[in-house]
């Protein structure tokens, strides 16, 4: 099961690995598991249950459900063996050699892409996990016999999207979702507040800003200034709101063709502040025309007062008729999370309400609602404003240091004892120099180092040191352990 | 950060996954998870600290590790975007349409193979990780600069092989390797054994057999019989010894061209059995005229009479000459563990000693030794044998029937007061007839659920229903909370 390479190979090279990627080190990987682990409990006592899916699936699975983009970042796998070989001849060679050397330029044609694209399913029938979303989805319909309706799963795994690596954006990436599918109620929307402003407090990380919009607001505003069929340029263009001011926007608003009378019935649009109440107010007098603003408007309002009732820890609820994320997909509730004004960050966290997740595999009908969390983001913030607990690496505790066997395997049994305490302990390998010994344990901030020698010994007994502190005691093993845990 | 298919596409299909692979539902993650605990709890008390490397490497980096075999099994990466261009053009596309056709008969030549080779090089720069070893040994030499020697580390991620997938076989599956690197004591030796032990005694798999060899011995043995330049044909002979028996076993090893006079000097062995000291005694008779014979038996000795007087909890460790796995890396101990007699079963953790691991990336003097436990077949060894705890599921304890929104709110209330004691609860979403959320709640085994109606509300009760033995009780919401804890 273990495979070593063999010794004739040398090849000295500087190792590295692909951009994009990461090793992570012990403490990296005990701080991330800190994350996941309190993510995991919360999704837990919020009933969740895990699945996994396959890091491959079949290319059909995923190709076609992430637009245009999404099929060229999706990393596709080489059929194993042969990948010429082909018992059905599905797909032809190109016709001849300068066809495939045409391809080779840094411009191809539409024509040349499709032939490249026809080419690439030929020899290669699997693709890396691009979201956790769409193999949920597949996942839905294929079990569906053996699922209980509604079924609430939470998913913890990694996905790989060739992107351009940029600070912060990876090619392999941790996504951490729960979705709920198989009812339509809006109590599971408050159930999913609930679950952010768990687990955020859970991380201590006071102070995080929940938003939430509607998608039939968005719908009722459109229609309202006679831009419905402009519903994703006007929602982009409001979206930069923040970022760009009210006169820029209105400017690219007009640019898109959404008229100057539309414009001015969207001004109260502009100013909309205050508290939730209030804002949800004015958009019932803005989309009193509009039967699915209305909608969206007693979808907030619902929410809104089962959470101001409910009350959160830490968190605060926000309407953003601004959010406009996953306009494609997204039909009701849009959740997004920012981080503590203080800190510079993107969302670190993301959701929404889903009409029809498992159509694209043929069933229809199935309404669900999910959230995400952003891993990498959580990670920058909480190092950031230090909130990692110190003891998160689970570091040796004690050390004890190696004067030879006999003191070696009297050493054991102590570690032994101090192991059934779930302490962990190691003994040094080697017979070394004292002073590289206690270096070691210095260098791996050990606090604990134990000194067995023939003195020890003879009397049963551990001299403990204390490696802040520097004091240091001659004690009985059940001293020691009382002493270290 | 969250991609949905777009509603367009409407591809009615039934979907499957990739052959080899599999989807876990909430029962297998929970008892996968409860090994993968297991086992990394016991790592972290021995002392061993957890690394990540990425699920795909350059393909430099694995290439050529594994032998001919490995190269065919690994996963290639097809490079993303256009992959027929070629800034540097560093591999020329074949020579005309004819050639690259050729390719695609069912049996190729070697040349063809070469060429293949070549364009699979040139569309195919990153790869899967196939096993924990090789990335490990980049991952010590591309950081040496901030690891501590010796280095004890664990590594719990999947790997890939294109493998023919069969019954236990699967073409994604996890690893989990604990190695140490940067010393040649055989004090770790000793505790590979007492962590094999600890971990098997804790998931209450008891009996166990250790195996340990040296491959030391067996190349003692090949050397007084004059075979050493056949150490891996007469140790892959010897290895069935078991299966097919004595004489079958000298007749392929005369096949072999291993002499008759060699054969009969073996005899000892073939009938080597009692204790590992008299074991061990017999050894040292047969092999007392080969050096390297003789440091493998004071190896072996050394590792029993620590282990004698340490003890082990539940396992065995037993001398095996016949075990000759990794003959190609392994360089000292050699380690198999097997399921309890009464399991059939292959191997379920193996491990050694090698005494170069890094120097295939140019670091040489490296001494390592590392064991790895086989998660699928533990799987079916604690499935088999009714092991996993009953309580293994994190399963939702109590569930609310939803009656209408007011008492959903009052219901809430509870929730999260139950949450936050660490009770997996949660609310039916919908206001659904009271049989179908009962059935609900019967599918999947809940135990406890809570009704609450308008006298609940009125008298701030909760009706607790006990699903098991049917009792039903209207209690405070302190009495809730201790009587399903």
């Amino acid at each position: 099961m273990r495979f070593l390479p063999s010794q004739e190979d040398n090849m000295a090279q500087k190792p590295s690995i692909p951009k994009g990627t990461r090793d992570f080190n012990p403490e990296q990987v005990a701080k991330r598991n800190y994350i996941f682990n309190t993510i995991r409990g919360t999704f837990e006592t919020f009933g969740f249950q895990p699945i996994e899916t396959p890091s491959f699936e079949n290319s059909d699975t995923l190709m076609g459900k992430y637009g245009e983009e999404g099929d060229r970042l999706i990393f596709k796998i080489l059929n194993s063996g042969n990948f010429f070989f082909d018992k059905k001849n599905k797909i032809d060679l190109p016709e001849s050699i300068e066809d495939l050397k045409s391809l080779s330029a840094e411009v191809i044609s539409k024509e040349q892409r499709i032939e490249l694209n026809q080419f690439t399913s030929r020899i290669s029938e699997k693709a890396l996990r691009y979201d956790l979303t769409v193999p949920f989805a597949r996942y839905v319909v294929q079990h569906q016999n053996e699922i209980e309706f509604p079924f609430k799963r939470y998913q913890i795994q990694p996905v790989w999207r060739a992107d351009r690596p940029q600070k912060g954006r990876f090619r392999e990436f941790y996504q951490c979702d729960a979705d709920v599918v198989g009812s339509k109620s809006l109590w599971q929307e408050v159930e999913f507040i609930q679950l952010y402003d768990t687990v955020f407090s859970a991380l201590k990380l006071e102070g995080v800003t929940i938003k939430i919009n509607n998608r039939k607001i968005l719908s009722g505003i459109a229609e309202v200034i006679g831009a419905s069929d402009k519903l994703i340029d006007f929602t982009v263009a409001l979206d930069k709101l923040d970022k760009i001011g009210e006169d820029k926007v209105k400017e690219e608003m007009l640019g898109k063709g959404i008229s100057e009378a539309g414009i001015t019935k969207l001004q109260p649009l502009f100013t909309l502040s205050g508290s939730f109440e209030s804002q949800i107010d004015s958009l019932r007098s803005i989309l009193s025309t509009s039967e699915e603003g209305q909608k969206g408007i007693e979808e907030l309002a619902f929410i809104n007062a089962a959470i101001s009732e409910l009350g959160l820890s830490t968190a605060t609820l926000q309407l953003d008729v601004t959010l406009a994320r996953g306009l494609n997909y997204y039909t009701g509730a849009i959740f997004e999370v920012s981080a503590p004004k203080d800190v510079k960050m993107g969302s670190i966290g993301g959701g929404g309400r889903y009409d029809d997740l498992t159509g694209i595999f043929g069933m229809k009908d199935v309404s669900g609602v999910g959230i995400s969390f952003g891993l990498d983001r959580i990670y920058l913030v909480l190092e950031e404003l230090g909130l990692f607990p110190e003891a998160v690496n689970k570091n040796v505790e004690v050390l004890f240091i190696n004067f030879g066997d006999k003191e070696a395997l009297f050493s054991l049994k102590a570690i032994n004892a101090l192991r059934l305490q779930g302490i962990n302990s190691e003994l040094y390998p080697d017979a070394a120099k004292m002073k590289k010994q206690m270096n070691h344990a210095n260098k791996r901030a050990i606090p604990f180092v134990v000194l067995v020698g023939e003195e020890e010994i003879t009397s049963n007994t551990y001299t403990l040191k204390n490696m802040v502190s520097g004091e240091q005691h001659k004690v009985s093993l059940e001293a020691l352990i009382n002493l270290v845990k």
